[in-house]
């Protein structure tokens, strides 16, 4: 560094990029977002930090003026991380920004090392024929790119899903993926891999985007890849999560209710933020202001989800457990970017319904999409039991990709201005389908 | 994730921000760039890596055809890294992203832990009565922003460098700092500190802007914060380090030679791109392009010093046991962005010199600044010593202190089109003054 006059200080005060002060005072959402991650934390599924969520959900719900708030244990087979480490050996050593995949397999406390086999997609990892990985680190990169809504993560969050057993079948000692992620910052994405019955769990880690040029720039020159592998963490069965639910009474008790989704459970890198504090945050909010100005006629719940993140367990959960029928269902699972798009899982039948709604967004700047909603992961269960009608509110995704599963999804990502007109569109449906007096079918 | 339709597809080909190919193909610059970053590595001052840098330069420089390669050993007192951790304990269990500082006092292996003072600044840490912080934590926060010219480094770099041996004076086991950076990235930001002699040097890290963001809204609950730092690294005497200069001998050999520095080392929590494998490259680029067209009346000395970051060592070692005269110096020690304003330390007297220099440059969209060129911490004691003209090509710093010392500074984070402007504009300059045959002075 050079020696700095401090001449141009006055530019200094132009802005700063993290968190300081500028924080909503009396605002339920972001007052829900920084109680979960402030007071909170990260909170792994199956974990004492989930179960301290949903103590503090309780009490935060109930002090909203929530009825009926309830919260509802179940077990899980969970991931309990332990030391997450890697370190290229060869041609240069280097220390790796890696995290283990949620169940992963496990290694000594010294690690694994092996040679790495290099794979530029997971289709060139399919074909290598069987046995070829005997002794070896399988590597798998790809090309994952950023799409405002988001569609890379289905085929190229296979990598992660599918990719480590697919190596174990061919003999792999460890896997190391390219993180499913569109930054460029040496914070790594977890998530959860699966070891179908009869495949075992072999270590299964991802390293950061700048980790993984490293790894690939190196394979370009030909040069043998070593390197060393410590996962220490453990699946483990029968931990402890749980559901938390409570309702807004409606005028009418009779109707069916609006079921509003989101989960509390979060990965344990970052404080889950965008993931999903955001979406609990966003719902619950919302919830509340469609009581300004007269109580709904529909009752609205909002289901904060437990142990989303190993595979949705609280939505399988509470769709097993209840069957009192609900009227349509939606969730905010897809961080605090600004709503952009509506789409709609309505039948023809109520085509003046979703009318009305497109039009009250249309003014925010938000289109009505070509696809059919779908919900998400909390509510599907439920959704698919009973066939209900769902309106997804689109977030804008082209960023969240970078924060997505790291280290890096924390409170100072979210702009409050952001998260506000997330509350202000939800409140906007809610509004009406809370006073729709007539039924609410799904799409045939 | 809500489950995605692939209908967008089409978008996700937009872009990526990780660095995937495109990289220039016998581009002079960039190969010196990766091939530090990449088959060298970190370059921790007085480490093994930084003895091989110091083949790879003599090797690469040779290779280029300079002439007088040459490797000269010093050693210094320099930081041996350990394991750096640090948790949150209470109110809420947290994993921070902490860095020792070079030079930090040494933990035990199970760490310090103790509870946390909090001070906003600096001067509120000076403020503080002796004896108050026994037993302590200090913590140190303030309010770096970001500038184009870098100049809050200077202010806001007094926390990291004084803040730990206040903190010490007055009593504290440990101190730990907000990173000195602008970014909001769960990236600690390294570099040295120092302890007077006469203070015993504590533990002393630097956690990331978020987790110091977490830190400061919990100080401001008022609940009482508890927290554990590990930090095993240890400072020791006698590592072996060394420089490495070459010459592009000019027509007159009997004519001062213009000195070009910037520094071989880098710290090791990234690959040191930005700082500054970047300004080795541009430099010794730019040297080489400014034969084109006919060797230059005055020999190019290119200066890849050693240790500069804990402290200038290289710098320092080469103005001791040199004594031949130089022209004129200049440094590149700022990254790769691109170059936006020159200044001159120049005598009246060459006014001609530097008016030229700035014409070339004018049509490339870079002004003459009002400041005084000081070059940067590698050529400083020559310039000290030799009383030296020097001119600053200053590099755009708005996103440098993002990077800066940290775990991102990488090779993905250099755009190959900035790194050109940078040659560019330094071949400029150098066919300017290493063709002027009259002498250059610096200002009085």
């Amino acid at each position: 560094m050079r020696n700095l006059s401090c001449a141009a200080a006055l530019i200094a005060a132009l802005m700063s990029s993290t968190a300081h002060a500028q924080e909503p005072k009396g605002d339920v959402a972001w007052d829900i977002l920084s109680g979960l991650t402030s007071e909170v934390g990260p909170r792994m599924p199956g974990s004492e930090a989930e179960a301290r969520a949903r103590v503090w959900a309780d009490a935060r719900l109930k002090a909203l003026g929530f009825s009926n708030v309830t919260v509802e244990p179940f077990t899980i087979r969970g991931y309990v991380r332990g030391r997450d480490e890697a370190s290229l050996l060869a041609p240069i050593p280097f220390k790796l920004a890696v995290t283990a995949l949620g169940y992963s397999g496990t290694t000594p406390d010294k690690g694994v090392e092996g040679e790495v086999a290099y794979f530029p997609t997971l289709d060139a990892l399919k074909a290598a024929p069987a046995g070829s990985l005997n002794g070896k680190i399988a590597f798998i990169d790809h090309a994952m790119k950023r799409a405002q809504d988001g569609s890379g993560y289905g085929p190229y969050g296979a990598v992660r899903r599918q990719g480590p057993a697919i190596a174990a079948g061919k003999g792999a000692l460890a896997t190391v993926i390219r993180s499913i992620g569109t930054d460029n910052h040496r914070n790594p994405h977890t998530g959860g891999t699966t070891f179908p019955d009869g495949t075992k769990p072999i270590p299964a880690g991802a390293v950061s985007n700048p980790d993984a040029d490293l790894i690939a720039r190196i394979a370009r020159s030909g040069k043998p890849i070593r390197l060393n592998l410590t996962l220490t963490g453990k699946t483990t069965e029968g931990l402890p999560s749980g559901n938390v639910f409570a309702d807004l009474p409606g005028r009418d008790p009779s109707l069916p209710a609006i079921l509003l989704g989101c989960h509390l459970d979060s990965w344990d890198l970052g404080t889950g933020a965008i993931d999903d504090a955001a979406g609990c945050a966003i719902i619950t909010a919302a919830a509340l202001k469609a009581q300004e100005g007269g109580k709904p006629l529909r009752t609205i719940r909002v289901f904060w989800a437990g142990s989303e993140e190993l595979g949705g367990f609280g939505g399988r959960d509470f769709a097993a457990k209840h069957a009192e029928p609900y009227a349509l269902a939606m969730e905010s699972d897809f961080g605090a970017a600004k709503v952009w798009r509506v789409t709609f899982s309505m039948a023809e039948a109520n085509k003046a319904l979703s009318d009305r709604i497109a039009a009250a967004l249309s003014p925010m700047g938000i289109v009505r999409g070509p696809g059919t909603a779908s919900g998400g992961t909390d509510v599907a269960p439920v959704i698919a039991k009973q066939k209900l009608a769902v309106v997804d509110l689109d977030q804008d995704g082209t960023h969240y990709f970078d924060l997505h599963h790291t280290p890096d999804d924390t409170l100072d990502k979210v702009d409050p201005a952001e998260l506000a007109q997330n509350v202000a569109a939800w409140t906007e449906v809610l509004k009406i389908v809370a006073n729709e007096a007539g039924p609410i079918a799904a799409v045939e």
